[in-house]
């Protein structure tokens, strides 16, 4: 910053300085004048620009922070139609909304995202105070809200940005600042009644969006350490090899297996072991949800290890509720999924779309592939579990509030939903302007300002142009291109008669109107727009 | 952070051991047993805290961080009622919306807040990569937005929260968190039609959030530039007696001089002058704002300063516009309005509520200052000005795109009216839930599933206990306290005949209805409700 406060003039008069002194002493270096003149001057351009501070070299870096993105009025109007599709199904089901700060006291967040996940929280400098952090996600604020505030049964939704320091693949979706839907239910409650409703809800939003087909995978906290423990994976090893295994989705089993041997250290009999039990439905991909639980229930060692009975238990009562919500269809037991969070002590499920239908077919013939080699992996759109101890950690009592939820991260989404609309060259409403108010002659922009602040004030939307004297082309285009439905043309004919011009801007037929009349005519006319 | 990872039953286990090794010490201890014995007690419970790492100073540090708060459910349906509002008058005047990362590059910020702003900026720390700071305001992140995309025109609102290191009053609505909601009016345009939609916006507002009687306070850069000049203040004593100046609001002259005068060291003849300018409102309070400008344009000094003409004229011009809005009669031109921010560059203006009619004086018959000394003076809840060389400064071609914009800040309001709520116990619907599906027999919880089911699949909103077998009274109060219009009960009997029983919770008639047309007549009472 600057040593010195400078008024603005200043500044400019110090920038002109800088420049001029900038010209002469390249001219000089041009003309090889005098090298004791040329260091003078350089010394006094230096001074200068000391006074400016950092601004010279601030002053051009004109980007918005690595991993982040603005939202220009298109891609707003396409965020908030996703975000009330989500809204809605949140809505559907009862429940309310809360707002946490966007940092929380770092101890907060302090080991609650496993191994990888730590590294990758934003933290704030120390300015004295407080040591703080960006929120990672919305569930940790969440449990710290209902422990502060001995919330013990709340069904609450929370739509808000988190922040990671992630690698990011921005064609991808994968931001550093991005929004989070989540949907969680905590309370003491009859098992799984909570589960089957957070599948419910991702169906509804996943359907509602979509997408193309997909899947939810689902597994138990319990069935990984009871898989876990009679391969003979230690306590301590459980949530390294945890954080290999959940990377199956995206590199092999030989991969995973390296890693586990060979970078972690896992006894290669264990990891062999562990091989039969996690590849079990990847092996056995026709065998139904039933299926695949009887043959863990029929092996002799998961079949009597009492973590993997009470996960099949819970399972079985689970797809049974999906039966009668209708989502049973969706639902994969996956014994490899291993989400890398901390928290989670119960059921686990992550949605997979198959395919994506994204519309890039069309267009210029390119395929998903040619478009991006990933693009039909979108990732993992809805995920989450249940996590009953969450609250309790930060509870001076210890008491502990059951929690299941699940979170969309739906911002691979936007983009896809950008593109489609860049595509098809579809028209996007960025404003709800009802009527434009013009005029075709000049020197009637007090006449258009009164007609505005009539509109207005019957709560009708209304714009005009801030120009003294528009054209009335320019006027209508602007019309036309923004989707105005209607204008409102004064001009001095009807000023003297009393009448205002109302066009139509979609068949551009004109009427005119009587000025006591223009407010009813609008609304009769907006209302059967809005009909057909 | 613990060194090593540790799963959640290790850590638990680890916990009981460092609470039974303090008991043990305190038992010791106070016996007076051996002091080695101690001492390795001692040690040994350190290892074990030390293996939880720093979990156990942070568990309980259960707050939000300094300056922020949560908004619950209650809190949150008045938030949205709020910015509802807002939002609404921002669309009725045709803007489109924009959203910019929460962070910024630290450079963008430098330089933009004048003296006391720019310390309060919140820094991330150094993690590696940029240097980047939480965004003080959505005006300079719109620049920046505008300069990148080089938009030259574009009426745009934006409603987020913005960072404020600043010492926070919570009770008086000042977080280091706080929303801002911005509409700000960008293009080269004819002089002061921005500049009136934007008195006519916060008009708009301000007369809607029903906040009392308000003034809007009208400056002009130049008018202060001419002020100061023509009273002998140099442009490097600009930016530090406008700031002294703004205080004015809050402070009396004596003090603003004697700031000026012994810790700014600016000439006493010289403050002594300016005074005749600054106070001239004050010592005026009857003149209107046409009559206070003759004071100036009369005056031999500044009536002869190009810098108070331009200002003059401007003023006069806004003025006459703000006459066809029907906004003129909160207009105040008041000499003294010095907006600390450095990026204006032509009109400035602040609303002042003048009373506040909070409905304190209900309820338990407080007055408003026995609430808080302070609760008549909400502050400035919209403020604004014109910025025409802030985009410029980004833009590396020094592109200058004219802006004006008004800002609202109404954290103070959030607060207001969550009192108000809570004084008249009103009730504050948290959810939109149309029916709740109750039973009055046990072992109903899968026929409350598909009724719940066949609910959310025709779009209506419906809740349930998630509790297998809960009680009728517990269900009937919870809609009751909710607001919730309708339970659908199922029993054994009303299963046999096939049919739901439908109550209003308002007046408690209850009606059987065949479920074939169960989702008509819900729909139908729902209809009648919305009407009635």
């Amino acid at each position: 910053m600057a040593e010195v406060d400078l008024s603005m003039a200043q500044k400019e008069a110090l920038r002109a300085e800088v420049k001029e002194l900038g010209d002469q002493i390249r001219a000089l270096k041009e003309a090889k004048s005098d090298a004791e003149l040329i260091k003078e001057k350089i010394a006094r351009m230096l001074e200068k620009k000391k006074l400016l501070g950092d601004e010279g070299q601030g002053k051009f870096v004109l980007k918005c922070p690595k991993g982040t993105r603005d939202y220009g009025p298109k891609a707003m109007a396409i965020r908030e139609k996703v975000l009330g599709v989500v809204t809605e199904s949140f809505k559907r089901h009862g429940a309310e909304t809360i707002d946490t700060p966007v940092f929380e006291l770092r101890d907060v967040l302090m080991g609650k995202y496993g191994e990888e996940g730590g590294k990758l929280i934003f933290d704030l400098a120390d300015q004295g105070g407080e040591l703080l952090s960006l929120r990672y996600d919305l569930t940790v604020p969440f449990a710290r809200y209902l422990a502060m505030n001995k919330v013990t049964n709340i069904k609450r939704y929370h739509i808000a940005k988190v922040y990671r320091r992630d690698q990011p693949v921005m064609t991808r979706g994968r931001y550093r600042e991005f929004f989070q839907c989540d949907f969680d239910i905590a309370g003491q409650y009859d098992a799984m009644v909570p589960e089957a409703e957070c599948l419910k809800v991702i169906d509804e939003v996943m359907s509602a969006l979509e997408l193309g087909d997909f899947q939810i995978k689902l597994n138990h906290r319990l069935m990984l350490e009871g898989m876990f423990s009679v391969s003979g994976v230690s306590d301590l090893e459980f949530k390294t090899v945890c954080s290999s295994i959940d990377k199956l989705d995206k590199v092999s089993w030989d991969e995973v297996r390296t890693e586990l041997v060979n970078e972690k250290h896992i006894n290669e009999v264990v990891v062999d072991k562990l091989e039969k039990f996690v590849r079990m439905r990847e092996q056995n991909s026709s065998l139904s949800n039933s299926q695949l639980l009887d043959r863990f229930e029929s092996d002799n060692e998961t079949g009597a290890h009492s973590s993997v009975k009470k996960a099949i238990a819970d399972i079985r009562l689970l797809l049974e509720y999906c039966e009668l919500y209708d989502v049973a269809k969706r639902v994969v037991f996956d014994p490899a999924l291993a989400r890398g969070l901390d928290y989670y002590t119960g059921t686990i499920f992550e949605t997979v779309v198959k395919e994506f239908s994204t519309g890039y077919r069309g267009g210029d013939g390119r395929t998903n592939d040619e478009v991006d080699e990933n693009s039909t992996n979108v990732g993992s759109v809805a995920a989450g579990g249940r996590y009953d101890n969450l609250v309790g950690m930060f509870s001076q009592k210890k008491q502990s509030v059951p929690c299941v939820g699940v979170s969309f991260g739906i911002e691979r989404l936007f983009s896809i939903m950008e593109m489609r609309a860049e595509l098809e060259k579809s028209a996007v409403r960025t404003t709800e302007t009802e009527v434009f108010v013009a005029s075709a002659q000049k020197n009637l922009l007090k006449e258009r300002m009164k007609l505005c602040k009539l509109l207005w004030e019957n709560n009708i939307k209304a714009e005009m142009a801030y120009k003294a004297n528009p054209k009335m082309l320019t006027q209508l285009q602007y019309c036309e291109e923004r989707l105005i439905p209607l204008v409102a043309i004064v001009g001095e004919r009807e000023l003297q008669e009393g009448v205002v011009k109302l066009r139509n801007v979609e068949d551009r037929q004109e009427q005119d109107i009587p000025l006591s009349r223009l407010v009813e005519e609008i609304r009769a006319r907006l209302a059967k727009n809005s009909r057909s």
